[in-house]
Order: C-alpha cells, then structure tokens, then sequence
C-alpha cells in the first residue's frame, strides 16, 4: 500500500475490546463502590475555556495543557484535572444545590507530559468529593471508600497505606517556629524525600529558613504518630487541628480501617489551593507512583469568583491502580463471554433470528452465525466466542416447542424448551 | 465578587446528578442491547492525527473539526466521528482479528457547527459495527440491534421507521439508465427531499442528466414496495441487489420487526465512502432530525491504506433519541435514590460509620449524617435523598445485635437484625 494510515497519538491508548472489558471493570467497580458510598455521578464537558485552570493554578500550568484556539478564537483547553469543573457547577448552582452533597465523577483527562510508566498523556481518574461541609466526617467518608474500593478490586489491607497529613497543622507548625513566608515552603516540603536532606536543608535555607527551624521541621515531618506530634506542638491551632486527626482515626478505626491508615507528615501535596486535611495512597512499598491522592480545598470556589464553599475529595487514576491489580494478579480475564450461541444444521437464517430474538428477550447475550457455514466452523466460533450454551435450531432429536442444545462447559447434550435451557445457563 | 467564573463552552453539556442519571440511563439501555446481541466494546483515544480525517473524507471536513497542533508540532483533532478510529483498529491488527467480528463503542464526538436543536458540539454516539463479512445478514443484525434498542426505551414499532436502501441496488439503476458521473449524482439524490422537485431537477441536469433520466430516477427513487422496483429495473446487477433487500427483510420478518422496517430509496446518505445498504431512523412523521444512520462501507480499510476488509455499521446519537424519548414520556426519574440512610440520636458518629459499613458489604448503597445534627434533620436529609430505609443506631427499642428502622416507603417501625433489615429493602 502507498497510504500510511496514521498512527495512535503519543500517550493516548488503543482499547481493543480485551484491554476495554478491563478498563469496564475498573470503572464498574469504581461506580458501585462511589454509589454504595451514596455518591452521585456528574459530568461535564471534555474542555473548558482555559481561563478557568489558570485561574485556579496560574499561567504555568499552559505548559502543560494541550489548549488551543477554536474556529470562533475561544482560548480552549482539554481538561487536565475534574475540580476546575465541579467548581464551575458548584458556584453556578451554588444556591440551588443542597448542602452537603457527595459527587463523583469518572472523567477523561489531558495532559501535555512526558508519557512513562504510570503516566499517560490522556487518562482516566475516578474524582469523589464532597462539598459544603467543613466537618472531619466528610474526610472519614472520603478515606472510607477509597479503601472499600481497593478491598473491592481484591487488595488486602496490607497492600495499600492511606497517608494522612493536615496543612492546617502544618500551618500552624510553622507558625509556631516562627518559619517566614509559608507559600514559599510548601513546595519545598512537598519535595523532601525526594530531594534529600542536603538539598531540603539548602531550599528551606533560600527560602529563609534558619538551621534550626530546619531541624525542627524535619523532626516534625518524621513524627509517626498522634503522640509524637502532641508532644512537638505547643499552639491552641495546632492542637486543634490535631484534634481533628484523632477523631478522623478514631472514626476510621472504628469502621474497620485502622490498618491501612497512618499518619505521614510527610505528605503535604504540591497544589496551593489544600487547607485542611491532605492524603495519599500508595501500594505498601511504595513501588509505583500514587493510587490515589487529594484533600480540603475550602477556598477553591472563592478563589475562582464564587462564594466561600468548603470543599473535600480525591482523585485515583485508572493508569497505576490497573498496574497494580495486573501485577497482583487481580484482574479479571478479558476474555469474552456470550450465554448461547444459535447454530444450524441447514443455514436456515431466518429461524436463527428468529430463535436469537426469543433468547434475548431475558436480557441474555446471544451470538449465531452471520453467514452460511458448517456446523464445524459453527462450533469453532461459539467456542472462539466463549458461549456457555449453543441452540440448534433444527435438531434432529426436538419436538416442536422444544431444541436440542449443548452445554459447552461440560460438553452434555440436552433436549428442552426455551425455560429449561435459560435455567441450565444458570447451573 | 470581582472576578466572574468562566462559562460551560458554547455547544456542550454540563451534567449535574439528574441529568447525569438520565445520560447513564441512555448509556446502560445501549451497553446491554449491544451485549444482548454479543458486540464487543472498544473504546479509542479522544483525539486522532488530522490525517486520519482528511484521509476519509477529504479536506473540506477540517472545517467542522477542533483541530488544533499539540505542543509536539502535531496536527490534532478532537474526533468527529467513530468510524476512522475503528478503521485504523481494525487495519493495525488486520489479521490477528477473528473475521467477522461485532464491536460496539460509545464515543465522545466533537464538531465545531452551529449548536442548534437536536445537535450539538459535543455529543455523544453509539457506534456499532460489524467488520469481515459482506454477508447481507451482518445488516439484519444490525437492524435488529436498531430495532430492538428502540423497544427496550419504551418506543412501539409504530414510533420509528428504519428506512432501508441501496447504494449498489442505485448504482446498478444510474448505470441502466445511461447517467454520466454517478459520484455527481449522490451528493444530489441526498438532498432530494430537501431540496423540492425543481432544485433536483436544475441540480441534475447541471450533473448532465437528460430530462427523461431525470423523470426516471425520481420515480425510482418513490418507489414504495419490492415489486414496483422489481418492475423497474432490468439489468442482472439491479435484480441482485434487490435479492439481497429482499433476503434482508425476509429475516428481519422473521425475527419479527416486519412492521418498523421499510423500504426507502430516498435514502441516499451524504458520505462518499458507503458501498451498499444504507439505512436511516426517524421517529414516525419525521419532526426531528435522524435517530440513527448508517450503511456499508466495504472499501474503508483500503482507502485509508489496508487491505480491503469489508465493513457495515451505523451510529445512534444521544440529544435526538433524548429529545424524542422525553418527548414521549419514556425518561426514568432523575431523582436520587438510596436503600438505607444510618441516623443517630446521640450523633454517635463511630457507631454511623461502623454500621453503614455494615450495610454496604451486601453492595447497597448506604448515607448518613457527616456532621453532628438533630434526628429532624437526618430524616429531611434521608426523604431528600430518597432513601428507603432509616436505621437508628441507637434507638432505645432495639436489642443487642439489632435496629430499629423505619420503612419511609410506607411509614412503618420496625426492629430487626441487619438480615432482617436487608429483607425489608426487597419488599
């Protein structure tokens, strides 16, 4: 050929029905959990005037963006993250709408990245929030589903860790030592362990930070529990705020999850918009990038010319929890699977659609043969195409009423009515 | 505030909750149709290389795309359409696939056109397709999907007509006749209806028709029965071409959808690139715009740069079927709804979030109160959300191991274990 089709873009993905039923398999579970959470679903749309994420997160964020100017010279981009948009529906329902409510959302998003492991140009991520409430429990509930939903997709406790850590405890940590100009160290800290203690010691010194305010805050970060930190902190504010933390635990451990829920301050998270509570998830070992990861951001809607409405969720991507579940061996087979399979002896198609209609009408999956072929290439296909049953229309051995129909998973040959082999599908 | 929020982009949806549900709704009725008929989901990226387009339909398409170039210097578009992808699929693995093959996807499409009533910017779009066979009954199948999807919304036979023609069965026609320069002449038989009789005379005679081919193909192309084209045409091509129409809806009767199916050589469909049956559905008087639409293409793969891999299909897009399903009375509730909502009198919050637990593990879905609050407020919280079951974790009526709980379905009190509980939720 002359033509060269065009390829698959750079960082998108290609979903052959095998790789779909597993992403399908994801995104049920994610619904059923957010829904058994008594979450309810939004969208919006997949791009939005671009405007509306540098206003959230400043001009650098374009770097990142794939924006662009549409026929009508509108500045668009593709969605990076979901919060710019709930933010968006909230404030423009900000009166109608009955507060609290729980969202959640599956979207499609975009980022202009350099594609690698556990990171793609175009991904999906479940968002899960909750707005206008300033209560710990919204926290609880957050904190709740993201582990009901791991257990759900077959994890054990022991697989994953849920880091807790709190800005407003920060804050008033750094507040308390006397630390200048936060704004300038939260990125700093975001980047401690990953940077090192020389260069943390070095940033933290460009950002004003005296020797010994390091060293305490580097102490403070490493605290292990509510104990250690009680101990540290002397402050009215810091001791509220970790107040705060002991009854998000309290209530968490009382529902079953003391487990995979642990204090780690050294989670601050890069965005400037967090005010409260931050967490992430990761696989225990820390192996791969986040599975999950959010936070309080009680003055989002404020920010973006709304009123003050508090707000709590996270986001978990499809990329490195489906790494995860493939690694542990806890994905489901992406094999397809159809109920019956309608063949004839003599090509007789019009009785082939008209059996396949009566056996749909169960909400049953049915497949038959779209050409003249031999029963051979019949079988073959109903195999290839995983059936459980398949119904010969013309049978020798059926009575009227009745078909001669075979089970596939243990290969015996049966005679019934259209009742008795729905009910053999079911055995 | 000083600042003002950025507005949804023109020609897209926001979709809060309600009309969330009612989209998941239309999502679901297709996903378990499709699957009812054994087609595979696939899914692709949300944006293609511009090629992929202008390959397909030429460079005038670009007009009525979100193009863009990415910050890779590619040229990128936001996809108008399912079909390019699928072709590109299907070509990248042309020979790994098991022919023929039935796949289903539910994208995402974008075209830059005036948003009007019925259609919109983005949208949403059933495709299905069925690759690797030129069997006529890869159409009755399809047909019968159309066809059986509409009955399983709730329209009767006798609010849809599924229009069928013939691209082959004109061609064969235009060729008897003596019309010079058929591919002229689509574009023209396209919008006859549309145009009145003068327009298609005036429009034909400049593609080079005499006045007599002229009065010949618009009676034609009135023709209502089988029988009235059998006494038009003559040559052995036009009588096989209306064998295979005839094989068509003889299965199609068969499997019982004589009465929504019918013969219509008005259809012509606008798009070079079919090579057979084509087909439309409207809503019986045609007051909207088409439900569905589709055709043969067995030259796609070819024409894009693969082997020839014969291929029909057709997509069904959401804001028409919405409108005439609404129209019609045929949307479920928009409402929320949840089985069971926990309330404490004591705002006992470990003992709420213990318990839903407890009541999510059967996977339904469970709220409760995420802040302290009086008993009056829980209960409007829990009519709000439209929940079926209150517990009482505390009510001073129940025993060890068990609840009180009302039934807000009928009013009534009760006391019971969680078994008991679930029971009452079937009820």
């Amino acid at each position: 050929m002359s033509i060269a089709i065009p390829q698959l873009p750079k960082g998108t993905r290609d979903f052959y029905p095998e790789a779909e039923r597993i992403q399908n398999y994801i995104f049920d579970t994610w619904r059923k959990v957010a829904e058994s959470f008594a979450y309810e679903e939004y969208e919006g749309p997949m791009f939005e005037h671009l405007e509306l994420y540098t206003g959230k997160s400043g001009e650098e964020i374009v770097s990142q963006l794939y924006n662009f100017k549409d026929k009508g010279d509108r500045e668009i981009a593709l969605r990076p993250e979901m919060t710019p948009t709930l933010a968006r529906l909230v404030i423009q329902k900000a009166r109608e709408l009955k507060k609290p409510f729980k969202w959640f959302s599956m979207p499609r998003l975009f980022r202009y990245e350099k594609a690698q492991k556990g990171r793609l140009r175009e991904f999906f991520q479940l968002n899960m929030d909750i707005i206008g409430t300033e209560s710990i429990y919204a926290e609880a509930d957050l904190l709740a589903s993201i582990a009901t939903m791991l257990r759900k997709f077959g994890l054990k406790d022991s697989d994953f860790a849920i880091g807790v850590s709190s800005r407003k405890l920060l804050a008033t940590y750094l507040e308390e030592i006397g630390a200048p100009n936060p704004a300038l160290v939260y990125p700093v800290l975001d980047r401690r362990l990953k940077i090192g203690p020389e260069a943390f010691a070095k940033a933290l010194t460009e950002a004003g930070l005296s020797e010994a305010q390091i060293k305490q805050l580097d102490d403070f970060m490493s605290c292990k529990s509510i104990e250690e930190v009680r101990a540290a902190v002397k402050s009215e504010n810091a001791t509220a705020a970790l107040k705060e933390i002991e009854d998000l635990f309290a209530t968490l451990a009382a529902a079953g999850f003391s487990e995979c829920v642990n204090l780690d301050l050294s989670i601050v998270r890069g965005l400037a918009y967090y005010t409260g509570i931050v967490f992430e998830v990761f696989d225990k070992g820390k192996s791969m990038r986040a599975i999950a990861g959010g936070g309080r951001y009680d003055s989002l809607t404020e920010k973006l010319g709304g009123d003050r409405i508090p707000g709590v969720g996270f986001g978990m991507g499809d990329v490195v929890l489906a790494d995860l579940l493939r690694e542990r061996g806890l994905l489901p087979s992406p094999k397809q699977h159809v109920d019956f399979y309608i063949a004839s002896f003599t090509n007789d198609m019009k009785k082939i659609f008209e059996t396949a209609q009566v056996f749909r009408a169960n909400g049953n999956s049915v497949s038959h043969p779209l050409a003249t072929m031999k029963m051979g290439k019949q079988l073959e296909q109903a195999n290839y195409q995983g059936a459980s049953i398949v119904v010969y229309v013309d049978g020798d051995k059926a009575a009227a009423g009745q078909f001669e129909y075979k089970d596939l998973r243990d290969g015996t040959m049966h005679v019934g009515d259209v009742a008795a082999i729905v009910e053999q599908l079911k055995a």
